[in-house]
């Protein structure tokens, strides 16, 4: 069970997007696994893909068709990453692009594919290529429920939020859904995230607006530290509000990109209260560094220890593998004298060792919640950073040592 | 149970060094946890410590006692890691060095002290100065096994190794022991190892020799990426064989030090091989790489993701992991289609994605070993580096979080 999450909130449409999900029995059985989204004439769309080198077949076709034209289309299987496939997996997703543009009377390059499940096999295109004419008709303003839980691989629940935001006496519509749950460090983006909107929105602005999300959100998020060769996000403005487009110096731009970025950090936070094996929701802040990228140094050092994640696990306030992680972390002299490290609001360490006021009821008292916050201040500076990160359970183990299974 | 390893084999006495181990109940019941090595005058010690910022107070005071003096006294306990106790901490790790000097009639600055265990409790230096007499008293040239068993934390057998060469006709011993078996990602050396040897060797060839050695042996395995805040690795060399001191010159010295990382490579694999919960010995090797540090760099990526180790505890070849943890290593401009990754012999990945003539019962066959070697070939450049590494399996989660309990 997700921590703090336990199902889908209803989710609103956004005019100019249609969505469906129907089961083409790619790899899963008795369940949704490909998903379509029509976008309306006119819209823009931005997106940020995986920096793994070894990026999955659909992530370079998408790349490419993204630098030829703005899409109609987004295909997205689930069950076959369609990673590690070589030339054949660029040829498959190319493959699937070029029927869905037969089908809804458009160019291949304005199709965008996505793909999320195992590395190494190859997609079954002639599946995927049968299912899209039922696909096609079933597309719906209502589809995003659907859609979020056809996207799902290893999560336990579908994943998604809406928001509304008022732009010169207009509502506008902001709905997004992800999906994690595992292989999760993204860097750029997470696994799969689509977000879509009726806002007006110049291309420039429209992907200035998501890398800027994105940034503070799926790149602040960590479960294994491994970062997925299909992390792809997407965000689409339909303009359908009917407003001119903005642009980044705009009045409504910042409250727009804050939004996005508010709606991003949610789906972010979802993917880890529902991480694989996941029973604590960490959050991990560093402050007082000398500049952003130290911070995130200790915070990811921290978040990713197998010690700390284990002690978090067995709710034990093992304070000194924080430390420990702290130490380790790389930082140029680091006076550990100037370093406090909190649980929750008790203080854990200070002046080099454990705090003399520390008693470890108190510490066992955070320790005990399922939502957990790690407080490290390194006193040498004003920058900081947050990142959110869950335990490492024994499912987690089971989980991943089932997989293929 | 080890990895190809059942038991401690004998190990050789080394003419100028004395051991004991006693219980002295600083935390375990019924087992020894204390162990004094006397070492004769002249001796010649080298040592490295932990790069941990937050090294553990007998580290620091270590570290000040041997740019005083060569130490003529280790005092080593096993139960309490004397980390993260702050100026409490430094003043129990001195006190327990002068009450070992005036038992041993020797400077406070002679002896060395060593701690390993949990992190932030007080040292219980009563205990350890009651229990000192008692292990004076047993000192002997034989005492190498109960110290390796007396220094074992979550370690399930004691570790250690004896060799000998011959340098100008005469034989020369050298004994190694240490412990693991979590927190292992050594950063100038790993938790403790204790190396002594008869050889007669100048004090700066031999730091030199054990900097080598530790370079390629203890600075190259990873259980969990955690540096430990009380890594120590101490080469003692008696000089009892009668011979003048070896200098980094001398026609044998390459020899000793071939042997002297010989052992150490043994010892650090034995950490492996009984790393917490490990049911799986692996040997990453990277090669073709543009420098050392970013064969390394590959390899810590694939040796510390923990769907790799997860699929190495499954016995499950799945090499999408291993592909995708290679891609997310960071080096900047991989060819990813220059890149071949081998499962033993076995080739898996081979230009962008899986060989095409790879057979799932081909990999299948060489993950169902106990030991597994995963051998990457950058394709860029002559450089190469090999680690070693373990699996993560339900027993490293279960062990890790029942710890302090």
């Amino acid at each position: 069970m997700p921590i703090g999450y336990s199902q889908l909130p209803p989710l609103l449409p956004v005019a100019g997007l249609r969505l469906a999900a129907v089961a083409a029995g790619i790899r899963y059985q008795g369940r949704d696994d490909l998903v379509v989204m029509e976008i309306s004439a006119g819209a823009n769309t931005a997106a940020v893909f995986t920096r793994n080198a070894f990026c999955a077949a659909p992530v370079s076709v998408a790349r490419e068709h993204l630098a030829d034209a703005m899409p109609r289309y987004l295909v997205i299987n689930s069950g076959n990453a369609n990673a590690g496939t070589g030339a054949g997996g660029l040829e498959d997703a190319r493959q699937s692009c070029l029927a869905l543009a037969r089908l809804g009377a458009c160019e291949a390059h304005e199709v965008l594919p996505f793909s999320t499940g195992v590395i190494g096999q190859r997609l079954a295109v002639d599946r995927l290529q049968a299912a899209l004419p039922a696909v096609l008709a079933a597309l719906s303003a209502d589809g995003w429920t659907a859609a979020a839980n056809a996207i799902k691989t290893t999560d336990t629940v579908a994943k998604g939020v809406s928001t509304t935001l008022e732009i010169e006496h207009r509502k506008i519509t902001i709905t997004g859904i992800c999906k994690g749950a595992g292989m999760i460090r993204p860097d750029m983006a997470t696994m799969l995230a689509y977000i879509g909107t009726d806002a007006s929105v110049d291309a420039a602005a429209l992907q200035q607006c998501l890398q800027a999300a994105v940034e503070r959100s799926f790149n602040r998020i960590t479960v294994d530290g491994d970062t997925s060769t299909n992390d792809a996000c997407v965000l689409v403005a339909t303009g359908a509000c009917g407003l001119p487009a903005m642009r980044a110096g705009d009045a409504d731009y910042a409250l727009f990109c804050d939004t996005v970025a508010g709606v991003c950090e949610r789906l972010a936070q979802l993917i880890v209260r529902d991480a694989e094996g996941a029973t604590k929701f960490v959050t991990v802040n560093v402050a007082g560094g000398s500049d952003s990228g130290e911070c995130l140094q200790v915070a990811y050092t921290v978040a990713q220890s197998p010690l700390v994640k284990t002690a978090l696990f067995a709710s034990d306030p093992n304070w000194g593998r924080i430390l420990a992680a702290v130490g380790r972390a790389g930082l140029t002299d680091l006076d550990v004298n100037a370093v406090q490290i909190y649980l929750g609001d008790v203080c854990i360490v200070r002046d080099g060792g454990v705090a003399d006021d520390y008693r470890e009821a108190d510490g066992q008292r955070v320790m005990d919640e399922a939502e957990i916050l790690i407080d490290i201040r390194l006193g040498r500076g004003k920058a900081c950073e947050r990142i959110w990160t869950s335990d490492l359970s024994h499912d987690y183990v089971r989980i991943n040592a089932e997989y293929r299974s």
